[in-house]
């Protein structure tokens, strides 16, 4: 690593709440030249204004600002194999509006940085981008990773929960996986083997375990003023998450949320 | 919620990294009046000395600080049920010094605060030994969760890879329950549903698994000076992994470490 090789810093900044920034990510922040943004559309713009708001407080300056486009992504493909597919070509699509950024916006020697939602390590797409990228020698950088807050620790934390049980495991998944799994029948029985997290959950998923004794802890816009929380047994409280969940999103536009899924016994 | 009730703050510090504190943890660490530290023996007093200087920087003080001794752990038991059982036994004790604590150290209205290692909701017994106490009526409380980095975000940030492949899960395990389900052979294959993380592993668990096309990503003392980082195929690095571990164990009298585990087909 020579003093002109291009720098990425790829930084955590939690997953909603402003001060779930940790004090290395304020230091990456301020290391930073440049700082790139991709558009998600406007329905995302909140999320956009709170990355502003951060460097505003952050970052004394001067820096600048890069935006640019989130290439089309096709999401009709339900299976998933071809999920998979179209998520490697929106990422090869993303790979090439990177890769220009890099090389064009970053001069040998300065600081790009990325704000990445949540943690880095957790359903972002990132890091992938980035080994592309190098995979393609085309143009030469280092990058380096400052973990954050992901929503999962939020949820947990404003539960009060921990994820797991004694000795057991937790499993952290896309709604989809999730679906794939246990077929298509109502009041299914989530096979007990440790707690789940479910991310990603554009279908409501959990209405599927109304058998059983199983708890939900449940959170939308986690970390912000918006946040929502609502626990209990799918069973009892299912109805209850559909109502609200579908009410914010229609007065927000879009919802993120997030569960954990228990066996009380 | 009234001007006279004890306050709790659960404090996640990150897991090695002082950096990894949060702002809203800096803030949670300022507000409170006492903060109670409990020993778990000298092996362990290089993380109470973290504890310590983070006050130290971020604390402008005047604080308390309470220690008090964690009651003697049956680590023993090698079955589940005998395992939950002696963890349920401790907890039991040490839910009797927490409150305690509580009661005798913690003035009404004020603010009592406990450090936890990386993030409360992974592997940590605080906030089911603070509803253990709750549960008993013997003294009231509110109690509040800062959620922190975990050990399992600082792994993936540090190999700079993501904790899942697209579409998939990953799964967070104790060594314990990986080693109960894949039985006693040499070179056993993990099955491929998604990327696993093990952690609290006394025995090496990986060493199982050069069978096969999983890597691991290992590594120990994760954010502090004394960090080890290695990665590769299992079959071709778990060797220089025990050697490298055998050795640092011995130095530093003590070792924490975590992995994840991934099939690269
Ligand atoms: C593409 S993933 C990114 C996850 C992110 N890297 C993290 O660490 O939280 C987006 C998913 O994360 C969850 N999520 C992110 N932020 C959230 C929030 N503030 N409240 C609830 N769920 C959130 C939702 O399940 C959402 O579908
Ligand atoms: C009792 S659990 C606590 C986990 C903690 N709450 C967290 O979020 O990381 C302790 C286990 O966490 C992992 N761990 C914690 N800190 C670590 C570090 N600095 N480096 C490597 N592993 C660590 C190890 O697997 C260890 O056995």
């Amino acid at each position: 690593m020579t003093a002109d090789t291009r720098r990425i810093l790829v930084i955590g900044i939690g997953a909603g709440d402003p001060d779930h920034l940790t004090l290395a990510a304020v230091k990456a922040m301020r290391r930073a030249d440049v700082f790139f943004v991709i558009g998600k559309g406007e329905e995302k713009s909140g999320l956009t204004d709170l990355r502003r708001d951060m460097l505003d407080e952050h970052v004394p300056g001067p820096y600048r600002v890069v935006e640019a486009e989130d290439p089309w992504r096709d999401r009709t493909p339900q299976d998933r194999s071809r999920y998979a597919s179209a998520v490697d070509d929106w990422r090869r699509r993303r790979a090439d509006v990177y890769e220009r950024l890099i090389r064009e916006e970053l001069a040998p020697g300065e600081h790009g940085a990325f704000l990445v939602w949540g943690d880095p390590s957790l359903y972002d797409s990132t890091l992938a981008i980035l080994d592309d990228i190098r995979g393609r020698d085309t143009v030469a950088f280092e990058h380096e990773v400052i973990p954050g807050v992901s929503s999962v620790s939020a949820l947990a934390a404003r539960h009060r929960i921990p994820l797991n049980q004694v000795g057991r495991p937790v499993h952290i998944t896309p709604a989809r996986h999730l679906a794939d799994r246990v077929g298509e029948g109502p009041a299914e029985t989530l096979p007990d083997d440790g707690d789940v997290v479910v991310m990603l959950d554009a279908h409501q998923t959990f209405t599927r375990f109304t058998g059983g004794d199983l708890w939900i802890y449940w959170g939308a816009y986690l970390g912000t003023p918006d946040e929502l929380l609502v626990c209990g047994p799918v069973s009892e409280v299912a109805d209850r998450i559909l109502e609200v969940r579908a009410e914010a999103r229609a007065r927000h536009g879009w919802i993120m949320d997030t569960y954990l899924l228990r066996h009380h016994g």
